[in-house]
């Protein structure tokens, strides 16, 4: 059976890969990847034929790996994080889906056995670090305006806003792009409290993380780069300190009980 | 140090389990958890002390894990699933936060070191199961009207709506609620196709795992339980085949690049 494993492999740290990931990738001979999540997986890719492209070619690594597979090698396509959540599992379902419409020109695509392996997500990482500010209901919004146009974002943050969900913003900010963070801010800003809570998670289980509660009327671009996780709580979430640990939660409304 | 790991396990499969979940059970000599959940985990629980308690009773799994904490035991808090979504990791904390204010008498809690471990959720078990449909931006309801308002729940419902996210639904019903999902349904039907295909999933990665694809407009109470994950795409999700097997993604916005 041709296969490709797609594969989530957490935030960087390795006690966050799951051993379904772990044995996908030791069924693989072949690795494909932006070259840093390899270097973090560490001898789990030992004897592997490593594919590096880099960050921009994700169309191409999402075809190599399915060219591979389609060639008889087993294949695992890797993201940091989890996979399927703005990473590189939708791209391969894009492709396979162009070619059952006859719009791409690689039939041996549809005879690959495809299996999504999910990891831990950036969100989950920063929350579990800080507390529980996922508790309740939440919402993911890309501030990325590559793919999708600003207008849509605009219209998901007034959503977020309306709704009182939590939110966890991916790709807040790149080199070329610097002021969606503060624009996100100045909308949610006119649904919750300036003093909501935010936490900022840097580079999460890696050996450099930094992770720090501010509160959402502080929040600024200097304080992001491509490598942070944004997440802002709703209008309950609160922000305590013990012992000098600083705790940021969303409380489920069990307190009428308490 | 006291210590008081809060532990989520993954959706149920032991292949899900973190290394970092793994070896904070292994350093506990107590574990307090839902028993169905401890089952689960097979022999990792093997020579500890099990205090199970039903569904139900969280506030005082919440308590009893505090108070073995601090009276020296090392000690873990299990749930399946991400222990901070939807889950017991809040519930710590807001004790924690009663205590500090003095709300609460139990002192001893402030001296335990809180350490949460986060787990792959059941939406991230369904997705990967059947594609990529948490592509693209999205959003978390619980259906569950015991501790929110349905009027807060219905809120977020319009606000998933109009900001166009795809949506997963937790908590969807129980022996008591049986309306609520339908209700969800007709407020998105508003605002997406009827077509929109609908994952349901139930008892991911477990023995008895049933997962399978509809639309929208054919989601009905009769189709869920509490065991049920049910997600729901956004205007842009598509469901295809390929060779008997069925996948829902959503995309990004790479087709304009292909």
């Amino acid at each position: 059976m041709k296969k490709l494993f797609i594969i989530g492999t957490g935030p960087g740290d390795a006690r966050y890969v799951t051993p379904q990931a772990s044995a996908a990738i030791a069924a693989s001979s072949e690795l494909v990847a932006y070259g840093l999540y390899l270097d973090l997986l560490g001898e789990l890719c030992d004897g592997k034929t490593r594919h590096e492209l880099p960050l921009g070619e994700e169309i191409e690594r999402a075809r190599l790996a399915l060219d591979l597979a389609a060639g008889g090698r087993p294949t695992a396509l890797i993201s940091s994080g989890d996979i399927g959540i703005y990473a590189m599992a939708t791209l391969v379902f894009e492709l396979l889906d162009l070619q059952l419409q006859g719009r791409e020109s690689s039939p041996g695509w549809l005879d690959v056995d495809l299996e999504v392996v999910p990891g831990i997500s950036a969100m989950q990482a920063a929350a579990s670090r800080m507390g529980a500010i996922l508790g309740h209901d939440f919402c993911t919004i890309s501030l990325s305006n590559l793919l999708t146009p600003w207008e849509t974002i605009e219209k998901r943050l007034h959503a977020c806003g309306q709704g009182d969900f939590v939110v966890s913003f991916y790709n807040p900010r790149s080199q070329k792009r610097d002021w969606q963070i503060a624009a996100a801010r100045d909308i949610l800003l006119d649904y919750r409290p300036p003093q909501t809570p935010v936490i900022l998670g840097r580079q999460l289980t890696r050996a450099d993380e930094s992770i720090r509660v501010l509160e959402l009327q502080q929040l600024d671009a200097q304080d992001v780069d491509m490598f942070t996780l944004v997440s802002v709580g709703n209008s309950e979430s609160r922000h305590i300190e013990n012992r000098g640990r600083h705790w940021v939660y969303t409380p489920r409304g069990y307190r009428k009980k308490l």
